[in-house]
């Protein structure tokens, strides 16, 4: 494949108010303000986890999946208020969004580009211990909403294929 | 909590500023330029590392607590000369900063803004062995002086809750 | 050493290219779309891998040296076709790239100047075990090509000075 052209400046301006928002979203599971995740999407978002080997096979469920930003919020609540787990929290590490192969250059539109966001997922236990949890892409596409740039559909895809049972709070 | 407005371009200057600060701080640690290290932060600085769960209780005591770019100083030179400790180095990997929640659109004055940024640090000690050492957030604020950003107070805020007793290396 | 002057507006948008394709070029890694790898490089580039203490030493011989853009290509395909190992990938997660020490307000001339990019990589094998495989630095310079910054010589420099044998994979 040659390589694509250079960013235009609306593409550059697009891919910095993209990696503050994916810093933001990651922050606010990160600092436990589990009530703000939901404000970083789109009122009709998609959210889904799925593993890469999942998906590659074209398997349609995903081991989380929400439809609207009412049902993410019913999430956090059951994560406050039903769930019994382990306490624990993550620490997200993201680097820098890029544009899915065949975005770059695709003209004005940027609603509805693929933006990709590599990360790596830390999860700390109530008794200190520290591991490495999770490693992924962030498939994102995004939705403008009164000037800002909401999420509105995301797969989380997840390089490693087996996760423990532990899967409670989002990524 | 309703999203905060977009950043405004002055705002977006700074965290880019503040990133690029960020990278080049860690970067003098991880690169075993350790003497260039306080010259990142301001004369008055204060420089503070403590887990969550005891900044959120309130203990004054942190793990390491420095006033002064002089005391910073003072610290590499300890780790140079005087120190007797297994050779280790880090390496940091860190998300972009965020503002910290209520500092978003607050207005003109950017110093004195709580900034956020994700990191996790990999120690290699000399045997190669290399772990995931400690995963956190800087919680900093900034002083504009001769035109250029220094970190005036910095948190090392930890996730883990428990250290080893090798805690000699600034994060 | 006193620290360098503020970063021109010419070098910000460097670094912010240089930003873009460091990750454009993990990602290719990353996503298995190893063909497109050689792609961010430079015809006639250099790419090394060495550990930072064989670097440090002067040693001459790397874990992997190639010199071309078509040898690239070649490795690429006996990744393909001919080497014989468990199938595993990578997640890279970066930091944001950094001009080396005394590169930074060193006029003009952006091409050929050291550009420093801490990284961290989980390997995920095929049972789904993922693990903290290598952290280091990219020490690259880079050459403008039809408007564009593609990689001129890239030396990975690993903190960890003991890999194991699986080194199949670019980095």
């Amino acid at each position: 494949m040659a390589l694509p052209p250079p960013l235009a400046d609306a593409e550059h301006r697009f891919l910095r108010d993209i990696a503050q928002r994916v810093v933001d979203c990651a922050g606010a599971i990160d600092d436990d303000r589990l009530e703000d995740w939901p404000d970083h999407f789109a009122e009709d978002c998609v959210y889904r986890i799925q593993t890469r080997e999942a998906h590659a096979k074209g398997w349609p469920i995903g081991l989380i999946h929400c439809e609207g930003r009412a049902m993410l919020r019913d999430r956090v609540l059951a994560i406050r208020h039903g769930n019994v787990f382990d306490p624990h929290g993550y620490r997200h590490v993201v680097s820098l969004p890029r544009f899915a192969p065949g975005e770059r250059g695709a003209g004005p539109k940027l609603a509805s580009r693929r933006v990709l966001t590599s990360f790596n997922v830390s999860r700390v236990m109530r008794t200190g211990e520290t591991t490495l949890f999770a490693v992924g892409t962030y498939d994102d596409t995004f939705a403008e909403v009164d000037g800002q740039w909401l999420i509105r559909e995301r797969l989380v895809l997840l390089d490693s294929r087996n996760l423990d049972t532990l899967l409670v709070l989002p990524i």
